[in-house]
């Protein structure tokens, strides 16, 4: 299991925390999500490294802006 | 056609627009809402005067609080 870390940027509220958190859990393999508007922060974790791309994607959909973190 | 204008306050994004809507939608009469998370401003149009306790439970229900303005 390994967990990637994003900052994104635009949330305020719950609600948009819950939009980030239904688009980036479509992703395959994604088993785990934490996601903070009042931080900022993202942590996806999946059995295998999850791809960056599909993650700043998913977060574009949502209405938002991610970068990964490290 | 009357209009009811309340400030609402905790409000921080569309989402939480789209929440306030929602439940303020579900009062009897109400045929025009508008509301802004940037002014804090909510309107309520109905054909009769719409009751300000139903639209302040309503708000509260939505998440957040309202006053009556005017």
């Amino acid at each position: 299991m390994t967990t990637s870390e994003y900052r994104v940027t635009g949330m305020t509220c719950g609600h948009c925390e819950m939009s980030v958190r239904e688009e980036v859990g479509r992703i395959d393999g994604v088993e785990h999500i934490e996601v903070s508007a009042r931080t900022g922060r993202l942590t996806v974790t999946a059995p295998q490294r999850v791809d960056d791309g599909a993650v700043l994607a998913a977060v574009d959909e949502a209405g938002y802006t991610a970068v990964p973190v490290g």
